[in-house]
């Protein structure tokens, strides 16, 4: 198996080239591609992972025992693992993706200018998408559901430890494309795990359109360093939720709670709680109990510790982190202006809500926040492609180009313009 | 004046870092200003600019005089020069685009969703934008007045041989903002023209948000080749007509002539003509006789030259060239694919146009042509913001993210999710 072999790096330059021009060449005929083949595709997949489920145990089995001889860490062993369970949420992902509406060849806006010619945007694929991601099979099935649904190729880059799941998973692919009549170049699984390829994938600026990361803060930020290609990343999420003077103090509670105790491990989990000075005396305390109650550990300011005074005190880098645990930061600040400037100071411009009865806060809120989701009276937890409507995301976007907030179909793709004349010329 | 300073290159990183906070702040304040101060301090600049009339035609015969000292070339001294009537026109644009509706703030899609949230999306300025240009001193008020309109920051470098030019619509741009009350920094036109700032300015990832070069391919190869920070680019422009099988004649002879010969030196300008065989004799003679009357100089294929022995038989690297220029290469083609696999080939995905009759090959060229514009029976000197009704742009992006074609300010600003709830939290 190529797990064994040793690949030279211009080997690996030639294979990656390789993987780059036959992706370029079929991004044309993915781009064509009727609905209809797409659905047909992504159905076929379906069905071959359910009829490959004991080749695809058998296979994973092969990638855990060998995982657990490295004694790699039980997260990372939760992720690899497949079981019936998660196969058969592989393939529903893939008929939920089928069952979307295509977003490729929509045409907007056509409208008619003082020249005569009729302007329009028609909404296209954005052409290869390299996708580099963790020893998680799952994701190799939706990255490929999804970029193919959007008409996108894809070339798929999966954590070294899923190797023979995620080789098992392109044969399903594979199956679909060829059930569909569409060519196998359009979703590449590399077959290689030596890390050269990544850094060889992040340079193909003439073969690859777009880069999106999705793991660890340590690999986005590794990628996006080195990548030349455009990249759509996710890189941490620090939500915040503020109570605002005069809030709704049942609501408040409620989302507060919820924000941090539905979910620890998610990036849409509230990880600091700002409270208007006004409204410490009604919630802090009965907070304190609610996440007691829940085993989340408190760490607060100097203000909240006249309230809480069993709370550790948070250091200056307790604002700055990512917890992704039940670890909670409280901060009493004056008001809502006090507010927005530690969320525009520590945040990540993930998500952050503001919980207030005030319009005018509400709406000062929503605008001066700059993340890629800000809600009012809502929990940070709703930060997701499904609650979102969008059928399905590939990541949440935290850049400030192309797409913020969760990407599904539409942040696979963009618009060009459509001019329809009948002989018209510029004057 | 700082022209003949000696700068090092440690002082200039330490300049430039000092732009980029100054930069950073200031965007939160910007992103906050009402339409009412943008437009104010739109309609004060281009007041500045005009009551400056006098003292920007001595600091630009400054600028005229030193770059015919060092003998640029004829079009770069024309693009140099102010004169009374480029002011005046420099002021009016600055009017038009405060005309133009305020693009930020703007909520769209806004819809309950089945958890009883309603969710949906506003658009917000890109953040600090960065962008680098040849000397043309009327660059400095359009790009300072668009970003300014869109909410974002401008970090203006302009050509070295502009340098007085710019420093003096830089004030005009100051006076503008500090009389609606907005913060100087909100437009910095960079005070060296040492080509380290450049190098500076594209690799501050931290501070600017994204980097729009516009000028010639050289600069923006470089640009591209080196930039960190993403970049919105326009690379060149090789536009192809196709006139189809049983293309109306005398609508395609129009478009054709119309494409070529309105104007030269602009990026919609066809480069190639693609003809289907079956209509070569109807239109070759007739363009042949109406381009020599304009003065163009014809290359062909081969079977071209059996049309029309006279004309130079096209090389390779005809195919690949925007020439810029009264020159013309013309293909003939079998039928509708061969001219798409060329357009594929050796097209910029700039702009292409069809010429013809058939509805579905009206439609399989705009589906399958992947081209920024893509236009049936109009010339494609129609690729243009003006046209199109964007009001202004900024340039046009033959890039793949973020936006494609003519960018107006939409195209300088992105969406960010909002959600609105009453307490809702996430089951």
């Amino acid at each position: 198996m190529a797990l064994t072999q040793t690949i030279s790096d211009s080997d690996i330059g030639q294979l990656m080239a390789e993987v780059g021009c036959r992706a370029r060449t079929a991004a044309g005929e993915l781009a064509r591609a009727t609905s209809g083949e797409k659905n047909q595709a992504l159905a076929a997949t379906a069905k071959a992972i359910e009829a490959s489920a004991q080749a695809l145990l058998e296979a994973n089995t092969r990638d855990m025992e060998a995982a657990q001889k490295q004694s790699l860490d039980s997260a990372l062993l939760d992720r690899l693992e497949l079981n019936t369970a998660r196969i058969t949420a592989m393939a529903e992902g893939l008929r939920q993706i089928a069952e979307l509406p295509d977003p490729v060849g929509e045409i907007t806006d056509l409208h008619y200018r003082p020249s005569g010619i009729q302007v329009g945007k028609m909404r296209v694929p954005l052409g290869v998408i390299g996708i580099i991601y963790e020893s998680r099979p799952n994701v190799t099935a939706d990255a490929a559901g999804l970029c193919l649904k959007a008409g996108n190729v894809a070339i798929l880059r999966g954590g070294s430890e899923a190797y023979h799941s995620n080789q098992m998973i392109a044969d399903c692919v594979h199956q679909g494309l060829a059930a569909a009549g569409l060519c196998a170049d359009a979703v590449q699984v590399i077959a290689t795990t030596d890390r050269a390829a990544v850094g060889a994938l992040i340079t193909m600026n003439d073969s690859v359109d777009v880069i999106i990361p999705r793991g660890g803060k340590g690999l986005i930020e590794r990628v996006s360093r080195d990548a030349t290609v455009p990249v759509i990343k996710h890189l941490h999420g620090i939500c915040h939720v503020y109570i605002d003077d005069g809030a709704d103090t049942q609501k408040a509670i409620a989302i507060a709670l919820n924000a941090k105790t539905q979910r620890y491990g998610t990036c849409n989990t509230m990880e600091t709680l700002l409270v208007a000075a006004s409204e410490a005396g009604s919630v802090l305390a009965r907070l304190e109990k609610l996440y007691q109650a829940e085993g989340v550990e408190l760490r607060g300011c100097e203000r909240t510790q006249k309230h809480l005074p069993k709370v550790k005190l948070a250091t200056q880098e307790d604002w700055d982190t990512e917890y992704l645990a039940p670890i909670l930061s409280i901060k009493i600040v004056d008001h809502i202006d006090e507010a927005i400037a530690h969320i525009s100071q520590h945040g990540s411009g993930h998500t952050d809500t503001i919980v207030t009865t005030d319009l005018n806060r509400a709406n000062r809120f929503l605008r001066e926040v700059d993340s890629s989701s800000v809600m009012v009276n809502a929990s940070t937890r709703f930060a997701d492609g499904f609650e979102y409507g969008l059928g399905a995301e590939i990541g949440i976007s935290t850049d400030r180009l192309h797409v913020r907030g969760p990407v599904g179909l539409e942040g696979l793709t963009n618009q060009k313009y459509i001019v329809l004349g009948d002989g018209h010329i510029r004057q």
